[in-house]
């Protein structure tokens, strides 16, 4: 592998390789707003339980109204993950996820402020040219008063990248 | 809690109770396609790596073409669970996964057959009148010669249920 030439997730220069990604290294994602036709769409497409796809159930229910499927919101920190991470990493796949939970409702218009940061790095036992990265990844809903900030969000995955050398 | 009109996942009456998801049940929920375009839309939007976006670059690599997004597979397995399971259950929330594997890549035109199995059940602590139970789910992509089939997806994850009592 030319690593001066090694592509970034998302097809370009890399310029962040395994050596980079030391525990404590934090990435700030940025601010991901929640759209409510896109949530749901989503919901309605794969996830259509009625608290995430019937507005009158919800509104009846403790939830006092629509909230976003989990994996609307997954997904949404994926992309933050691709956009301020990935697109400037040597990535080369996840083999998955070690924990995903959703500690608060997410509905329309909330602002998820979204961060990840390094927990672990080991060599790769498998691909002598990679090294695997433990990352946690937070999505944090915004205060929106009536409703205080509040962790939404929570995740620890694994993900193969290029090292240097 | 009225058990006669609990309501399932989808808001119809329930069937299906904690009390009835006892571990080693397992439920087949059919057998899913993957649709081109739909993952070509879905990585665009959430996961736009290049092997899952980019069709000369994917083509020229390790993979061969396009493989989809995990968020995307991981989003159709939460339909067929909907779909298949808690549409008939008394299913209250979930509070995560407690694993999620991607173990194949996943193309377009696969099909994948997709089950859930009980592996525990508790009462809950926090929510008298339910429980909680843990599941497996998985995934195999069935044989497309060259091809073998193989198992695509694993993930194992907590919901919680109403008690019939």
């Amino acid at each position: 592998m030319n690593v001066a030439a090694a592509r970034s997730g998302t097809g370009v220069v890399a310029e962040l390789f395994w050596e980079d990604l030391s525990p404590g290294r934090r990435f700030d994602l940025g601010v991901t707003e929640i759209d409510r036709d896109e949530m749901l769409a989503f919901a309605r497409r794969f996830d259509p339980q009625w608290y995430h796809v019937d507005e009158r159930l919800a509104a009846g229910s403790e939830y006092g109204g629509l909230i976003a499927s989990g994996f609307f919101t997954v997904s949404l920190f994926m992309r933050a993950y691709v956009d301020g991470l990935l697109a400037r990493a040597a990535a080369v796949a996840s083999p998955g996820l070690e924990e995903l939970r959703w500690l608060a409702p997410v509905r329309a218009g909330d602002r998820l402020a979204v961060t990840v940061e390094v927990v672990g790095q080991a060599p790769s036992h498998t691909k002598p040219d990679c090294g695997t990265v433990t990352l946690r990844g937070t999505m944090t809903r915004l205060a929106a008063p009536p409703e205080p900030t509040r962790e939404a969000l929570r995740t620890q995955f694994r993900g193969w990248f290029l090292r240097r050398r």
